[in-house]
């Protein structure tokens, strides 16, 4: 369903009627909710589940700016590519190339910038070493 | 903006585009959003914030079942109502008849089965006695 | 990544952000979001595109009726099965039964009846023959 | 419900548990949804209703582009102002600068760029002459 390497991560996302608005075409903010999916399972596929982040780390990478651009439409029953590419790697933040495919053409990219976050207290925290390791490796 | 009464309560919805898929029309599951936006206000014109019902009270009203209706769609630029009227009130269950309509004819109706529990536990409580008075008033 | 036969039709999903509420399960409507992509996928599988259902058949299968009961809460990172399997076929409604499972678990059930209607009249429609005798295979 | 003027347009949102996500916060996609729901009334109070837009001039405003910071997070029960405000007017593109408010504080903002697009062959055009005088206007 994936893979990881110096292309970055692929996750395929399927268009449903979810997704779409009476324009006929995804609705606009539904491509944030399709990059999240695939940073998600990323950090899944490199060993970093985000329920167990945040309950044995007491770190969450939450999104504090994202400048996406549109440039084709996906429509219902499109089956789309996303891709994350580590741009930079901070001790504090993560900045990412993301973007959705579909047969090769771009559909919309973003560069997401990340803060690594104390959940509770909502406050930048270093990046635990493990896993700026792990991220420093597919960087 | 709303009302209560003997008619019960009523909340305006408009149809933005994040609601509507490529049908053209507001998709199912949005109008579950839409009564869950007027239970919410019902509650708060009652006196009960729900932040404050779970900070102050440790109790949470949970969906335990819907059984809705879709009768006629609902478009794009529509001004729905959505309307909230006390069914059936038990000491630790409520059972609400909740509608959306357009120029008063009815879009969808549900009725929502709730229950009373506590937040972190999940299981079943009962209605605090001042939250019970509150809402066998507007029963 | 999913199986028809006796026992229906099983689809995977995972739960990510977007699906969460501030209470920390997986937000109620978006169950009914789960369940669609479920009934497209198992749709697909039995050879009918929804895309092409309504380009070529000038027909939409669309919900008429959901009774949904909400059994236990699945959380951030869980991962979901969602069942599909006929229990009424007529000549232009589908009675479906639909599960949401974890691991063998309820999360949630519901019987969704469905109505065959001609896309842009939005008026029901028999359900064409061929795939009529294809629902009939699996019903 | 909201203002024009020479501080831009307003427009008042609250936060629903549909809006929030399992980190207790409201999930990042949902101030696209936010920004959209006040660019719609923003262009009604200007006598440009979406559906009419489509219907009668055949064009529709497209976002093709999102830089959006976020600064605080909003919570459960909040209740925001969504602002609007144009930044630069072309022939076929509008640059609106977007920012959600809670008591005059910043929780998000964005420069969100629009295309004036033809709906069904998706390609840029001008903005129809009596909309651009409207625009201009509150420009």
């Amino acid at each position: 369903m994936s893979s990881t390497g110096t292309q970055g991560f692929c996750f395929p996302v399927r268009v449903y009627y979810e997704d779409t608005d009476a324009a006929g075409v995804v609705y606009y903010a539904n491509y944030l909710r399709y990059m999240e999916r695939a940073r998600t399972e990323w950090l899944s596929a490199l060993g970093m589940e985000i329920a167990v982040l945040e309950r044995e780390h007491a770190v969450a990478f939450v999104v504090h700016r994202v400048d996406i651009r549109y440039l084709r439409p996906a429509r219902l029953g499109d089956r789309l590519e996303v891709g994350v590419t580590v741009q930079e790697l901070g001790r504090s933040r993560l900045i990412l190339d993301q973007s959705v495919t579909r047969a090769g053409n771009t559909v919309t990219d973003a560069r997401v910038t990340m803060a690594c976050l104390h959940p509770a207290q909502w406050r930048a925290v270093r990046i635990p070493r493990p896993l700026l390791a792990r991220l420093q490796q597919h960087a």
